[in-house]
């Protein structure tokens, strides 16, 4: 049997937190080891580890949620982060937005932006492959 | 006047994307200087340059529609990121998500962590604040 999510467990109260929102689909709070004042989570009560393990509903409320903490922390330029994946950088196993304000170079996200040269051709293949998926 | 924004040109049609998605209130496309093979950007439709300052309605679409273009990427790990300010790597002053497969170490985007150490009493004193402003 694997060990119970620590976010289940923080949702559930078994595990304390610092609590800032609370609705029938969603659940936020502090991250305690933050990368600036304000760093907050925002996570589905719905258990699944990636994006796509998240039924659609159960997204909706998200974004909003995210806004309204961002407001209230005043931040003026910050990232909204979710990792899927261990080599993306997702640490905990069930799907979670950070909202990470950045006040200054130092503090806050960083950013790598490894921009790959423009392929028109490549591109629009890529197009027509999802296009026909999608 | 202010020069037209790129992202709502796109939307009308006057600047050629690799569209992916569009509805009435998101539109998706391809980023044409991808961090990886498939990134690609979820906008809403209504302009504005930050999180902050777009109508709830206009964000609850915005996650599922990221999260049906990774499914057809077939991408297994990728990061969703959204920039707020030119200091948190904004470069379009329109919101827009980035849908970023992560396929190995040097592809796809970065992510620095400056991680800070954790002050309880801090946390706890910003916990009273921002509840009281939520």
């Amino acid at each position: 049997m694997s060990a119970p999510c620590i976010f289940c467990r923080i949702i559930k109260g078994e595990i304390p937190s610092f609590k800032l929102f609370e609705s029938d689909k969603v659940f936020a709070f502090l991250d305690i080891q933050p990368l600036s004042r304000g760093h907050a989570l925002v996570i589905p009560k719905f258990h699944g580890a990636k994006l796509t393990d998240i039924p659609d509903d159960h997204l909706t409320e998200i974004l909003p949620v995210a806004k309204k903490i961002a407001q209230v922390t005043g931040a003026q330029d910050f990232n909204i982060l979710q990792n899927n994946g261990r080599i993306a950088h997702q640490v905990v196993d069930h799907v979670h937005f950070h909202m990470i304000p950045k006040p200054n170079e130092t503090e806050g996200l960083g950013v790598g932006w490894p921009a790959q040269a423009t392929d028109m051709d490549k591109l629009k293949a890529l197009h027509e492959e999802l296009k026909s998926k999608i």
